[in-house]
């Protein structure tokens, strides 16, 4: 396997090299999260079963505490810093679900947090941010980068950094979705979640096999944001640029080089869907389950909608990571669909 | 209590005079839906809390069988059917919820249900009830009415008829909501349930009742569709014609001759709720809980969002009644909304 070294890969916050899974700790991340995380339930569906030949089971992130799996890596890496280390507060830098998930923890536990953020980040996206309590700082994309603004904002501070998904603390968290999704249904034959920067997909595989090595683990991608998947065939960390794809989730450039070995050596398959699959599968989970997903929250379940994954008669786990939308721009999305590809009514 | 006598106020079916409480078994309804009714979950969110002031609970008949809680009256009242009245099916006059309720639970239960439905009903209704496998009959509104012609086919083809909500069963199937909320979750100061033609309302009142006497059970309407407030208010049922709310269920023109006296009795008040309020609750369900609530399913909340109740510290149980929308038609309902009426954050 060829793995790039991080520099070469822009990465300017660590020069690990890839860990041994002993360092990825899901049962510590699972003690730290007891009493802070949500067991979120797992939704059925006679309707998708019929639609994708299979038992499906949705393990409901969305129902997460600020409303995707992002708290739980945000939670115990926070929680795991020395405390001397973090009374200035602790940085990081998403316009997205971490942020929001990271200065919900910090609240909790008494740190603060600020957020490098676009200045062009949604206006919904800021306010979430900042009615959690965070301090955001604002940067222009045409000038900088967030990784490069966040280093010279940690040197100068004196903050440390926690990154949205290339860090072990963070994966081990998200680890935990996969550790409980198994105690509740056990015995599952597939194990679809969707990847962005691969914390969550790294997490869920090493939890899986762990539990059960027969599960196979599939991850899916955007098929406009296909790098992890390119990365995952050809074996070195492959990069997209400002993709245009609903799955804001996904939009990520690249693997970290914390996660794209995890995720070569844990996942059995990389699989990219449509956009048209992704709104159509998020609709049918609004329509007929009706519970509110996020376009990267429907990525896996349009996979296997989509037949990408041969799963026919299996018992497929899908994870739907998270719930955050504004519901008046992703409305505009479902006049997209053609009339009749799904009807108002229940699952059953 | 003044009480018009059914022939006022064009039931056909019926010359029952007002029934007692004993004729309405919800413990019998209890026990026949074992198995087959969904234990729908109740959903908190410390945000809606704080909008409300008050510790909110919502009971999510969104997620019961055919989305909504009318899957309860139908199999309760279907069920009891002499075996030897139903061998040619029964009848309906529905082209909503309880369409599909009775159609499903017909499908259960081995009975052909017949649907007379306007034949300008949305398309998805007419779909979903076919979807469930009924017969649907079509009629033209400016002809006849839909009980006029329901008499007629029943005469004509033998068949009984459930009716979608002044029918004992149907009443006592209904009230299972509340006997199920109350084991659910204790001591509620107040317990508020939408009011169409008054099924779900007065055997919620009389189960509510039952459990807590205590409890405040209060009904609620849009503004646009008052009827059953003005018919509590004035001792007298009144009628609304073909009113302009966004709350479908809500639409019906009058109480029942058996619905009317039992919220008299057991409903301590009734408000109503605008629309503007309505589709507020509704997005701010859909953003923060991450649930999908029609319309009519948010009428109660809003009554508290909008502190139509004084229930300020108080415990409220919300009874969300359904989910079943077409998601592409409502989502232009949210474009009404001012900016920043809610954020796509988790209620956590």
């Amino acid at each position: 396997m060829q793995l790039k070294k991080p520099e070469q890969i822009g990465h300017p916050f660590s020069s690990e090299t890839a860990p041994v899974e002993s360092s990825i700790d899901i049962e510590h991340a699972a003690r730290v999260l007891d009493g802070h995380s949500r067991l979120t339930p797992v939704h059925t569906s006679s309707y998708l079963n019929h639609v994708c030949d299979a038992d499906v089971f949705l393990k409901c992130e969305n129902f997460q505490r600020t409303g995707s799996f992002k708290f739980r890596g945000a939670f115990h890496a926070l929680s795991r810093l020395p405390s001397n280390t973090c009374k200035n507060g602790v940085l990081t830098y998403s316009s997205g679900n971490h942020a929001q998930a990271l200065s919900h923890a910090g609240a909790i536990l008494g740190i603060p947090i600020i957020v490098v953020m676009p200045v062009d980040a949604p206006v919904i996206k800021k306010q979430a941010t900042e009615e959690y309590g965070a301090e955001i700082i604002f940067y222009d994309k045409s000038e900088t980068t967030r990784e490069i603004l966040a280093a010279e904002i940690s040197t100068k501070r004196g903050l440390p950094v926690i990154p949205p998904y290339n860090h072990v603390d963070v994966i081990a968290g998200q680890g935990t979705v996969c550790k409980e999704f198994h105690t509740q249904i056990e015995e599952l034959d597939y194990l679809l979640a969707p990847c962005g920067g691969g914390g969550l997909l790294s997490g869920c595989a090493i939890a899986t096999k762990h539990v059960n090595p027969d599960c196979r683990v599939i991850g899916v991608e955007p098929a406009a944001a296909d790098d992890a998947t390119r990365s995952f065939h050809s074996g070195t960390i492959q990069t997209v640029h400002n993709p245009d794809t609903v799955a804001d989730g996904a939009r990520t450039p690249y693997l970290g080089h914390i996660t794209f070995p995890i995720i070569r050596q844990y996942v059995d398959d990389m699989v990219t869907v449509s956009e048209a699959s992704i709104i159509s599968a998020m609709a049918i989970v609004w329509e007929r389950l009706k519970i509110v997903i996020e376009p990267t929250g429907a990525l896996a379940l349009a996979a296997l909608i989509e037949k990408k994954v041969a799963a026919s008669g299996a018992r497929v786990g899908v994870v739907v990571s998270g719930g955050n939308v504004d519901i008046r721009a992703v409305s505009s999305l479902f006049e997209r669909l053609p009339n009749g590809d799904f009807s108002a009514r229940s699952s059953q």
